[in-house]
């Protein structure tokens, strides 16, 4: 195993421990076990990582910055959830597994997101309260918030519910994509930032790296999507095409789909080079994220 | 109009603007227009209106806890939106105006209530960066999540869901409503408290006010639905007794019902007396609370 690879599984451990320890030990015994069940469905780890990186990257070394990463978890957790809902994708599927709904019943699956969401606040709060920056702590509530929300990620989910069965444009797609997936990565090294001291050079730095793989990690969703097996993407393939979505392969086809994933890779990569310290892991981490096979 | 009358008419209209001040500008438009249907629906703002009292009751000046007091009323107004879900109560009707889902659909209604659980936090960072006490918001990040979490509101909504058909004991049925209902009210009196710079003496005095009157207005409430006209509701009447959910007429009797209630009106005055400052406006609420018609 080479040394970013040790790195990334050495923080998915500290990160799924951590997140062990942000559930609930009290109140009803359904919600708290659809809760788990999602949490521990086996994810990358992709947004907590992220802000542990920019943390270290940045040689900060206060361990409250794991707070800040897995409240951002909780919130993918609870996003995927929902969405995964009949009412919403309707998927049966996720991570190899059958969805929240499909085991816990619709019902608790709505409210194990809407506990998840709640609970990556209170895991704010807490942070807030022991980190010894209380106003770092609002500033990344703050930040988190509007990544998750309207103008983010649940505004880019509607977007995305709408965009069934039309044409849109490759800017239409952009914004699309911008809120769905890349506002919350977005967040994962913004808040990394605030939470590890950056100083706002840093921060500018580091917010258009994840701007860039944030976008470029949605166009290789929709390329494996697109050209995967069942078996290797753990949830059905061409599920965008089944359903009539418009995704980055079938806006621009996949080829240029696939050139402007390595275009955006490599501005990232030009950029995080900028960074007054060593940028080794984040250009490692851009480099996994473009050339995943699921 | 008396004084009371007055007063709570004039915060109502100050909170319904402040209201309108918080919901995003930006993002598309199915899911906050959807938004703004449910949080204008004309609701009693009872739990701002509470947040409020209690600042003023402290002869607190800061206008600032006017946030407190509106993330408060986005949670709540959230929490109808999902209960309301055909997966949950599956109710037509909320406030005399068909529920959300029925007027925009199961996805955007899902997302509209993620959106303003996710606005009142954002609503809460802001706060806490303008307020001049983060920690003080801190603070009460962690008591609303808190309230509205696995060991609170959802829990109770979870407990509500489960009791359909069963018979419940009494000491169950409180539990079930102080998790429901009371925990955020709780939390409106509590972060009203905190925000308003109370001693710990208040503040315990305070929250045995509110735990006593949330239990009572969780009482009525029950007795309203088990009594009066759809007219006089504006929501289906009888509903529990349809779906077979135990409530507080159900499990005690309506004539006990009301007399524990009256119980804990009384219990909350006598506590509430105990302030070293004038309670006048928060006796007035608990009695509105429990003379309420609708």
């Amino acid at each position: 195993m080479n040394e970013l690879d040790c790195y990334l599984d050495d923080k998915r451990n500290l990160v799924n421990q951590a997140l062990k320890t942000c559930l609930p030990q009290k109140g009803p015994t359904a919600v708290r076990e659809a809760m788990r069940y999602s949490l521990e469905a086996g994810g990358k780890r992709l947004r907590p990582i992220l802000t542990l990186a920019v943390a270290d990257t940045l040689n900060y070394k206060d361990n409250s910055v794991m707070d800040v990463a897995c409240a951002l978890e909780l919130i993918h957790t609870y996003s995927l959830i929902h969405d995964d809902l009949p009412a919403m994708d309707n998927s049966d599927l996720r991570r190899g597994k059958p969805t929240c709904h499909k085991v816990f019943g619709e019902a608790n699956a709505v409210l194990a997101g809407d506990a998840l969401l709640t609970l990556a606040f209170e895991v704010l709060g807490r942070y807030g309260l022991n980190c010894g920056s209380a106003k770092k702590a609002m500033q990344i509530t703050c930040e988190m918030a509007k990544a998750a929300g309207v103008t983010g990620m649940i505004g880019g989910q509607v977007l995305d519910l709408e965009s069934e069965g039309k044409n849109i444009s490759s800017s239409e797609l952009e914004t699309m994509s911008r809120m769905k997936t890349g506002a919350l990565l977005k967040a994962s090294v913004d808040c990394g930032a605030v939470a590890a001291d950056a100083t706002e050079a840093q921060k500018e730095i580091l917010g258009e790296y994840a701007a860039d793989i944030g976008t470029a990690f949605q166009i290789v969703d929709d390329l494996l999507d697109y050209e995967s097996s069942e078996e290797e993407l753990g949830k059905p393939v061409g599920s965008d095409r089944e359903r009539f979505k418009p995704n980055y392969p079938s806006v621009l086809g996949p080829e240029k789909a696939r050139q402007q994933a390595q275009m955006l890779y490599e501005q990232a990569i030009n950029k995080v080079n900028e960074l007054n310290c060593s940028p080794g892991l984040l250009v490692g981490l851009a480099e996994k994220m473009v050339n995943r096979k699921k």
